[in-house]
């Protein structure tokens, strides 16, 4: 069961070391510019290697499944152009959380300062009269900027693949399509935060299957797919699969924001519950109460209390719907596994590690 | 000299159908994603297409100059490669305009609500109750993700030419490492803008280089170029032309700004002088008063009075500030002169053309 998580965990590294040659083969044009430019190469690498890299590693694995029906480290190791378009991939993933830290007024990132907190603070050293609401928009016109430069300098890369055939422009295409979309699901994220108004169940798996599917899961493995040679027919079935996955991955993230042990998960036990995060849970909950329940059961959601949130498990509970969503989580998994037992492109070995990556999702505790 | 204007301003339409389809043809996919989608590709067209859309007509005519030596039109018209680009330009040009009236807070964008004003307005139809502040973040939110889709869009786009040769991915390099530079310039005027801090003459020339020369001529010349099959001294002489051409327009911009009719340029005479404008005209003065006079003369910037407007013209009138820099727009004039008679592939009518573009742009009112 470690084997899935060691193998991506390893191509980390790989595509951190390729990211910081990157960055520094752009220093000297960004310091043409001014001296934001080389500052700004510093705060992506850093910010972009202290990702888990997830999506840049299933690019590398799926490319060499695709080639070579192994792992890559099982033989020489990763192809050049499948550890760029990897790191592409993990500054697209930078792009996204900078703008969406602005989005969602987040000062931390993994623990850190986010990047508009960053410059909001550099302002304070050399202007410290400056008021903390200007501050503030300064950190984030900074930001905004700095999401826009990481998502260009990942276009970069992509145009500069190796291998200058159809596939070159096909992964652009790819890449730029689905990322847009990811841009609209987050509109709908945006827009429910701000209003309150409670997302339908079409909503919420929307922004799973946008956000999360096909941007964590169908996209990397599509586009190694696409780097290593797979036919149509696999990477129709890629696309699936990682709608799959993203739908798995994410209830059961919902899933633990509710039962998760604060040991396990690093968060309070109910916390999505006190914050009012719209979850299926909380969705079909609201169905299922009876009509005179309704009103009284929503507003245990977002209260913020701890009594509300085991209350809400209680019902969970009573009114079957921690079965049912745990049912729909059995059914994507299944779904899953049948699309990978029916892959064609990438050997026995492949399918044993994407099973892995099956059953990881689905027996985590964090 | 009416005539390269006339033939920028007839390249619009096939600019504005091209964008009118394409985001027609996109519109099923976004509905998928949910209701946001549609709506974005229709204000983000309704965006675009009041712009004058002179980057995307410069690659209609560098195009057709280098591959005919005569401009689209005077044969069957543009390419429908070059019409693409153009179109990808102008979504750039979108993208670019809605993240920067976040950082300027500017509600009104020819003469029409900013993208996040109009987000921003269209809470408060729905979710009456919203607190402005709210609301305002709400607005600013949604427009990064607009943006973000509307740079996303372009690159999906771009990797989509007919010719699919090297050309194609060299087109899409050399636009993300120029619009990369945009966004690394538009961080020293958001950093200017946030602190007051004067700008240096290089920090002012850089970003006349890098927002206006090389992203308003240099990038859209050279695209067309590389569309059009130049070689590469000719490419290298557009990306200087183009450097010398946004020079010259953005210190003739300033120039306005400061000796302009409000009846010709729209804005009250002296406008600049209120609001502080970094310029070359304000750096060049504050430096030639005497050391006694610095103070004084720089609060003269920005006070917001017409009366101090006034005393700044007569002080560059008589420390000769508006003589130099004057001379300054004529050295660039002549510079792109000597290197539009230079440009080896583009014939005379060419070359007589993008002259017009020099003369044009020393002697506007507006």
């Amino acid at each position: 069961m470690t084997s899935i998580l060691s193998y991506l965990g390893q191509q980390k590294e790989v595509i951190a070391g390729f990211l910081r040659q990157f960055t520094e083969s752009r220093r000297t044009a960004f310091a043409d510019v001014n001296r934001w430019g080389p500052d700004l190469l510093d705060r992506l690498y850093e910010f972009a290697s202290r990702g888990k890299m997830i999506r840049g590693a299933l690019v590398i694995l799926a490319e060499s499944l695709f080639s070579s029906g192994k792992p890559a480290g099982a033989r020489q190791g990763a192809s050049t152009d499948a550890v760029r378009v990897a790191a592409a991939l993990e500054l697209v993933q930078s792009f996204l959380l900078i703008h969406d830290d602005i989005m969602d007024q987040d000062f931390l990132r993994r623990g850190r300062p986010s990047l508009f907190a960053q410059y909001s603070g550099s302002l304070s050293t050399v202007a410290p009269d400056t008021e903390a609401a200007e501050a503030r928009r300064f950190g984030e016109s900074m930001a905004i900027c700095a999401g826009d430069v990481a998502m260009l300098l990942a276009f970069e890369l992509l145009a500069e693949l190796d291998r200058q055939d159809e596939r070159g422009t096909e992964i652009i295409s790819l890449a730029a399509r689905e990322i847009s979309w990811v841009g609209v699901a987050q509109m709908s994220d945006v827009y429910h935060s701000a209003t309150r108004f409670p997302a339908s169940e079409e909503e919420i798996l929307s922004v799973y299957r946008y956000k999360t599917g096909r941007y964590t899961f169908s996209l990397p493995l599509n586009l190694g797919a696409i780097l290593g040679g797979a036919g149509p027919s696999d990477r129709a079935r890629l696309l699936d699969l990682g709608e799959q996955l993203g739908l798995l991955f994410q209830i059961k993230d919902d899933d633990l924001g509710i039962w998760g042990s604060e040991a396990q998960t690093g968060k309070p036990v109910g916390s999505d519950i006190a914050e009012g995060k719209q979850t299926l849970h909380r969705l079909y909950l609201i169905a299922a109460v009876p009509e005179s329940e309704r009103e009284r059961t929503s507003t245990l959601f977002g209260s913020g209390s701890s009594e509300a949130a085991a209350e809400v498990r209680d019902l969970l509970t009573a009114y079957g719907v921690e079965e049912r969503v745990r049912t729909s989580m059995q059914e994507c998994a299944e779904r899953a596994r049948q699309i990978i037992s029916s892959l064609e492109g990438v050997g026995q070995s492949g399918q044993a590690l994407l099973l892995e990556l099956v059953e990881y999702n689905l027996e985590r505790f964090a």
